[in-house]
């Protein structure tokens, strides 16, 4: 059995050992596009380049190494039968609830003040959190979604969450589909975006769903910068209902140095550092995922090429 | 039925709004030291001057608006025999998982790190946190902890927690007893106090603990000041094993300016707020205590004065 790892990662011996290791029956070669045909059999990828898949026709399946495969997709010379894994959580869910609690604590929580007050040598105890005052949406209910809605559930805040179709999580209050999405953003003052990228998800946070939010509302964008119009949330933060937004990604990355989110007084961002993958899990994952696919069993994580996730 | 009201609190009439709703069959009274006894029944406290139980000896029992009675139970006046119940929870559980999370991952998730760059408009993510390089311990496994423990079960971090008495809790390992403190200590490379302060736990955390920590740990505490022996910690984050700590309480409160610990670099710290009382749960807390209290009724969270808590 052969495998490429296909990367920019400029260190994939990091990666290769470990996969070694994992499954020492298999040959692991690191590809890069000068290679002649490998005759591989299934291909670990981020950001891949086309001509792979122009090069290496016969490849059974393909792993991304991310959740999100919306780039991926883009890709014209993909094969259109050729199965594709996503990450499933490895890791990433707990990074991601973290991340989130983290950033929702700063601001319910008014941690910068705190810090001020230390470097002052201020004694002061700011209001409490009143939770009731509020409530956290999630858009999307994926997996990720889901282990943060569960922990933003144990902290006791009102949580709700939006998809496609109908999900019974307890503890959450779902809501779904095209009816819903209305009276879902107008309870949800801390608006969580989890979604995956698609042809009907980009776009999703703009000028007409800010203006659905209840007053001093919080954005946080963790899905896919594609999903934010970025001017009409500068426009939303200045004259809307929008308070605060947090960013962990953007339509360009890494951001461009001239981008007038840098230095907003009222946005929170960073390099797409959310949920990063983790090697260890996601070796270990991928892993057994082939030895299951290579003895002929049926493994979850498969993208619908329809749906676009 | 009687009730007195005994709090600094300079805006007392908050709190009686929200008494006389809940409970209007009592006749609610502020208390303050110049009144003639009021032959009443109950008293809520926070604390309280010793001349209130020689004006009211007649009390049958009193709430402490608070989780830690350490100082109530210090003041020689109080009677032997009144029955003392501590607010359980209320909310205040929800909050310091909360405060915990945001302090854990300020260090773990290198935040300020991020806060940094954002200022400095450089995109760079930093190393991942691997979860097993963080393993935490809680000192004291009583309600407070035991939220915040399972909060971070979840968050996927290795959890500990070490008590008097073994406490069986769903993926925490426990450890109790003189003779596994130091083995739980040793694991514990993230050490956060909860325990309530005694004649047993004041200066609990000294430099003998300090010394058995892992190398680089971070010592958190959310007890009371008196646990904490302050020039052992400075001593330990100058030579020692701990590369930082998070202090919510001090053994003097409001923390003096002349202080050290204010503008430590290796020190963060707030004031006291990592759980605040929160007026509402703590009002229906007590109204429902008080009402089943009154018909006969056994009710939790009464103090064990010979355990001190």
């Amino acid at each position: 059995m052969k495998i490429l790892f296909v990367s920019p990662d400029p260190r994939p011996e990091r990666w290769i050992n470990l996969l070694e290791a994992a499954l020492p029956q298999a040959e692991w070669i690191v590809w890069h596009p000068e290679l002649p045909c490998q005759e591989a059999d299934y291909a670990l990828v981020w950001q891949p380049p086309e001509i792979l898949f122009k090069k290496e026709p016969q490849l059974k399946a393909i792993f991304n190494l991310g959740a999100g495969v919306d780039a991926l997709l883009k890709l014209s010379k993909l094969p259109k039968s050729l199965p594709i894994y996503r990450l499933e959580d490895a890791g990433m869910s707990a990074q991601m609830a973290e991340y989130l609690i983290h950033q929702v604590a700063e601001i319910t929580r008014v941690m910068p003040v705190y810090r001020q007050q230390q470097q002052d040598k201020v004694w002061r105890m700011q209001s409490p959190c009143r939770r009731h005052e509020w409530p956290i949406g999630f858009l999307g209910m994926g997996q990720i979604a889901q282990k943060a809605a569960k922990a933003f559930s144990l902290l006791e805040y009102p949580v709700a969450g939006w998809s496609r179709s109908e999900k019974r999580i307890e503890g959450i209050d779902s809501y779904y589909g095209d009816d819903q999405i209305t009276k879902f953003v107008q309870r949800s003052r801390i608006l969580i975006n989890t979604l995956p990228l698609t042809s009907q998800t980009q776009g999703f946070l703009n000028q007409s769903l800010f203006d659905q939010l209840p007053e001093k509302s919080i954005v946080i964008n963790v899905g896919r910068g594609q999903h934010l119009n970025e001017m009409d949330l500068l426009n939303a933060l200045e004259y809307g209902r929008v308070s605060h937004a947090i960013l962990d990604v953007f339509s360009e990355e890494p951001l461009p140095k001239t981008h007038p989110f840098w230095n907003h007084p009222k946005i929170t961002l960073t390099p797409h550092i959310s949920a990063p993958t983790l090697r260890d899990e996601t070796v270990k994952q991928i892993a057994e995922k082939i030895q299951k696919l290579a003895s002929g069993e049926v493994i979850s994580g498969q993208v619908d090429r329809n749906r676009g996730y």
